[in-house]
């Protein structure tokens, strides 16, 4: 059989992002021969460095190079010689956003042999998936500032959310959640204050509802969500959720299975007009850089979720299993370097 | 000494806000005598049942007499069968808003023998100040519909923040920061990504914590702060955040310190413009209203935080201490009525 070939672009980032990409990459080379693949991979040098060599973040011409890869596999964006903003918001929401990533693909699942920060929490209380959007809502980039740094200065934010971007987002939810044994979904927002946007979540929440009335569906106000991440996890199957409550949810998801280390998530374009971008959910960590701390753990699931989007459902449970294997195993065991964990995973899914 | 005497206006409210009104008022009856304070109370009959009956949720008239009084207290407004947002933007945050609560204050603290879902954690782990701002923000209401039912519906929901409202909060936080004994204040905002809001609330902090040099600062973005909330909570004293993010991070410090039936909160017109507000973090519980199941030591710690505004400090100690003791003896106790938890403080207060 021919070998099927799989354009990746890589974008290893800031801080820890090298060191990450680097161990998600060595697992993917470790898996890709079993099942007669081959990545063939173009680095692309973006984020601090260049942005201080060249004075851009995201030059058209490689965004538009980016377009004719089949898929993109980035660390981690952000260095604090860097003004906060200017790389998320020019590289990596300018990515999600002119790939049209409108879903933002985050599990959150307490893997065994993995500890949580909450007492008497087993595995099985935690597993769920929150889909977040990614084009709109408050991260959008629209409004401005008036009177800067005058005592009369005005900062205005504006979150916009249309009917066209919810229901997409609504309906990928309903389709994760149809999948699922629980099928259950719960959408997450403030709709008894940001009354507009929540209201439009309702009403498309359950007009799209009626086309899957095998999904229980449910609402939680972000703030109460919040509170049950923490002190009653088993409520949550799949979340629905807009772009920044999607943000703040998630980080705790995080933290209450074991850590940012452990947080894969996706950027996916589900109409497939341009490609996907995987990446775990932590930062450039630049206080651990080039240390060989940072655990790619999460990368590594982020390259599981990859391999799921090219339709390598085998591969990437593969993957997954290794990552179990090594999470369970590590219990008890010293601290490793980001290479030793990422050799370990590598060396059970080719074993 | 004649007595002093404080107007006291009391909105019980929808769902067991009524309860557990009852009791903090039967705690401040029972403290007030040994502080020779009189509270002249005013019951407000505001809520559902009022705004079913006459469609209104806060008449001006009543806005005005509210004005007129020295303090409020507040159980909980909402009922499921009033549309979302109508109580809540209606009475609630109107009242906040017309009333310049600026400040929103929630201590998150962790009592003796109070159960954390968070493994390992000691009370000395948890004790920080949210200073909320309660005037801006993405509060405001400002933002509307277009095009409401078709595929080209757009919804905005517009974030407003002014040098004036943000230097207040900021300097509000600074002053809390500078009277606790680890003097540490922490921006929590997003401003990697809401750009413009984030850039005026940093630059106000750095200009008024110029004027503050025994405070330390640091930022964190929102989704990190909600991590370290559930794995390193000793790292807060003091936060200042907006009025969303606060809203968010007070009901994981309400998780993380035992539940939501013992956060307290006050909205706090620090300029006495305006009479303050008291009231618990909770809301309405409709599921589990007039069975007696409530707490309220929510509420009782709202009453010992308008006791210390209105400067009776000695006796919003007193009634701290009655609820620490309380909540130290209640380990290994079976579960206890809404009454008879207010019967327990009010007699420590007394006695
Ligand atoms: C870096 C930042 C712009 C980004 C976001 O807010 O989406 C990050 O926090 C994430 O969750 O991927
Ligand atoms: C009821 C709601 C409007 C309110 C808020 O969001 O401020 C509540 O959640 C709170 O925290 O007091």
């Amino acid at each position: 059989m021919a070998s099927r070939s799989i354009r990746l672009a890589v974008i290893p980032g800031d801080g820890i992002g090298p060191e990450v990409v680097a161990e998600g990459l060595k697992v993917l080379d470790a898996v890709a021969p079993a099942f007669d693949l081959t990545f063939e991979q173009t680095a692309y040098d973006l984020g601090a460095a260049r942005w201080h060599r060249t004075g851009e973040a995201l030059p058209d011409s490689v965004l538009e190079e980016l377009r004719g890869q089949d898929v993109i596999l980035l660390g981690a964006v952000g260095d604090p010689s860097v003004p906060s903003g200017v790389l998320e918001r020019g590289l990596l929401l300018r990515t999600r956003f002119e790939l049209d990533h409108y879903v933002n693909l985050r599990p959150v699942k307490l893997f065994p042999g993995v500890q949580t920060p909450l007492a008497g929490i087993k595995p099985e209380d935690i597993d769920m998936v929150v889909v977040r959007e990614g084009t709109e809502g408050p991260y959008t980039g629209v409004g401005g500032v008036l009177r800067k740094g005058t005592p009369h200065e005005v900062a205005t934010q504006e979150s916009v959310n249309t009917a066209f971007g919810v229901e997409r987002v609504v309906r990928y939810a309903f389709e994760v959640a149809a999948k699922r044994p629980r099928k259950r979904l719960t959408l997450v927002h403030k709709d008894n204050v940001l009354t507009f946007a929540g209201d439009l979540y309702q009403r498309v929440l359950k007009r799209v509802g009626a086309e899957y009335p095998q999904v229980t569906t449910d609402y939680c106000h972000v703030d109460a969500a919040t509170m049950f991440f923490v002190n009653q996890p088993q409520r949550f199957d799949v979340v629905v959720t807009d772009n920044l409550f999607g943000d703040i949810i998630t980080d705790i998801g995080a933290a209450i299975a074991g850590g940012i280390g452990l947080a894969a998530s996706g950027n996916v374009n589900p109409d497939r007009t341009a490609p996907s971008m995987f990446e775990p959910v932590h930062g450039s960590a630049p206080d651990i850089a080039g240390q060989g701390k940072a655990d790619p753990t999460a990368t590594v699931l982020s390259v599981a979720m990859l391999l799921d989007h090219v339709g390598e459902a085998e591969a990437a449970r593969r993957v997954e299993r290794a990552v179990a294997e090594d999470l369970a195993e590590r219990r008890g065991q010293g601290a490793r370097s980001t290479a030793q964990i990422g050799d370990a995973i590598a060396k059970r899914v080719s074993g």
